[in-house]
């Protein structure tokens, strides 16, 4: 569990896409954030106030998120002073990078001396247990996609947020990086060591209030040969009651696998569920989330008037006409 | 790789269950062993000689697999003594054990001192790469279960076998830690990281002859929510041409989940055909391994008969009744 709130670090991101991470935690979680705190030459800019290391303390943030991806995969020395500065003051550090905090000699010792917590979140820190697949009281609902990055996680986010502007008991899962540090805690799934998976998710995902969901964030696809093993031990260690299936109409193959064409929202539905059923015989698809990012207004709501007669499921782009009609179904 | 020949150390094994690692070594490697070492009290025997480590060695063994479960997870002084004693006589180690020879600092430093090396084959030793799914030369077949623990392993073993008695080229690929020890090589993949695991088993199979056949082990099962990622895993990074179902026929719930029933053997076929035509559309279903070890010989060829006339498919037990149908059906 990561403290918060935030401030936000973008460091010295070369344009807005290097800060994607820090704009989706002001996008999803914007209680979270006091400010957001760049250097010279940042290109990013994710519309909160700047900020001071010290103002942002003196405000309460608790955390610096490294909100951006780093060049060449090196902590360079105008970030180090910085993430030592920050330690010194008192806060706890927070990174998604694929170099890791805890392996930069100088940040462990700073947060040792001061007593501090360096967030990896690309590593487990948890030992999970294996899947014992024991039925868990309250309701999940879990995005399965005919690809990679089809937009699983804004769905599962998009749905959450609309659950609890409803009022309804709701809770958002996070399974990879990004989530994570949105939301302050999850599992990095694609991390976890392959007979704990399942395990994992069931760990993430426990009892509940009859009432409540967990949405959980989809990870791969069971159609992308490169990772459809970590979406199957989302299928099942899940335990979804629900189903939404995410596409992207745009896309001309698999992500990273030219050789491969996504499959049919058909054929995701009837595998997916399939599968689904294995854990919880009484799984349902729902819902269809459709990717509309590369689509104009028109051309988007066709499409999905068109999937939603030929599916016979309520269809939208979440992001972009927002989650109700999904929620209806799920709760319908 | 572990350097052969090995001597088999059994240790203070309480009975034959306990050797049952050494006993897959010498009944599917009997060229692999120069002999079984035994301390005092040992209850179990693998049939051959017994030596002691300086007749083996003499006799050109070069690796001491530790083909035994030690209990309660330590490694006892009983077997420490022995175990250096290997090392500075020039033996590698290897072992399965869940506590590891890296672990033991004594064994660590005896390997240093001497040159030897400890091989722990629960743990990974390679960087595997992400999956690219790429269509590879070469023949590959998988045993997928209804279960976990049905003999997926044996099967691919008989097959292996019978294949080489016919002079045809084959290769057992090892995904577990018995198979490995037996074998020398392989992937332990429930060890893996899960963005890892599909890589690991390309891989495992490289391109190969156009007339060579892998034959992989299987892991676990697409209908079992603890591991059923892993098999995933296996079914799309493995890319099989052909895939045998694997069932246990008095198995009364799925192994280790009391309150989940094996699926039919329609639905496995069903479910992981469609899944492995998404890494190799021309994959086919060819035969049936019936585990019949818990039915006498009239009713193991009853329903073994009686499935192969409701199936369609060569249907028999490999391990009592040979793989020779089996392997007729792969090369039709």
């Amino acid at each position: 569990m990561i403290t918060t709130p935030y401030l936000l670090f973008l460091g010295d991101a070369p344009d807005q896409l290097a800060a994607k991470v820090a704009q989706g935690i002001k996008d999803w979680r914007p209680e979270n954030v006091v400010g957001q705190f760049r250097l010279p030459g940042c290109g990013a800019d994710v519309k909160v106030a700047d900020k001071t290391l010290q103002e942002a303390w003196d405000e309460g943030a608790k955390t610096l998120v490294i909100g951006v991806a780093n060049r060449g995969g090196v902590i360079s020395a105008a970030w180090k002073s910085v993430l030592l500065d920050a330690l010194e003051m008192g806060y706890d550090l927070a990174s998604g990078l694929h170099n890791l905090l805890r392996d930069e000699a100088d940040l462990v010792a700073a947060a040792k001396k001061h007593g501090r917590t360096l967030h990896d979140v690309r590593v487990p820190s948890v030992k999970y247990p294996i899947a014992n697949g024991k039925k868990r009281s309250g309701k999940r609902c879990l995005a399965v996609g005919t690809d990679c990055s089809v937009g699983k996680m804004y769905t599962a986010m998009c749905m959450d947020a609309e659950m609890r502007a409803r009022g309804l008991k709701s809770t958002f899962r996070a399974t990879g990086q990004t989530g994570i540090l949105i939301t302050g805690s999850g599992v990095p799934l694609d991390a976890v060591i392959a007979d704990f998976m399942a395990g994992s998710v069931e760990w993430l995902t426990p009892d509940n209030d009859d009432d409540h969901w967990d949405m959980i964030e989809g990870q791969g696809s069971l159609f992308h040969v490169s990772y459809s093993g970590v979406t199957m031990a989302l299928v099942h260690g899940g335990q979804p009651d629900a189903l939404i299936l995410s596409h992207e109409p745009t896309r001309k193959h698999m992500r990273g696998l030219p050789d491969y064409q996504q499959p049919s929202l058909e054929d995701l539905r009837d595998v997916a569920l399939r599968l689904a059923q294995v854990a919880n015989p009484d799984c349902k698809v729902v819902g269809i989330s459709i990717n509309t990012q590369h689509m104009g207004e028109d051309e988007a709501l066709a499409y999905c008037a068109e999937v939603e007669a030929r599916m016979g499921l309520p269809t939208v782009d979440p992001f972009r006409h927002g989650a109700g009609r999904l929620v209806d179904a799920l709760l319908a």
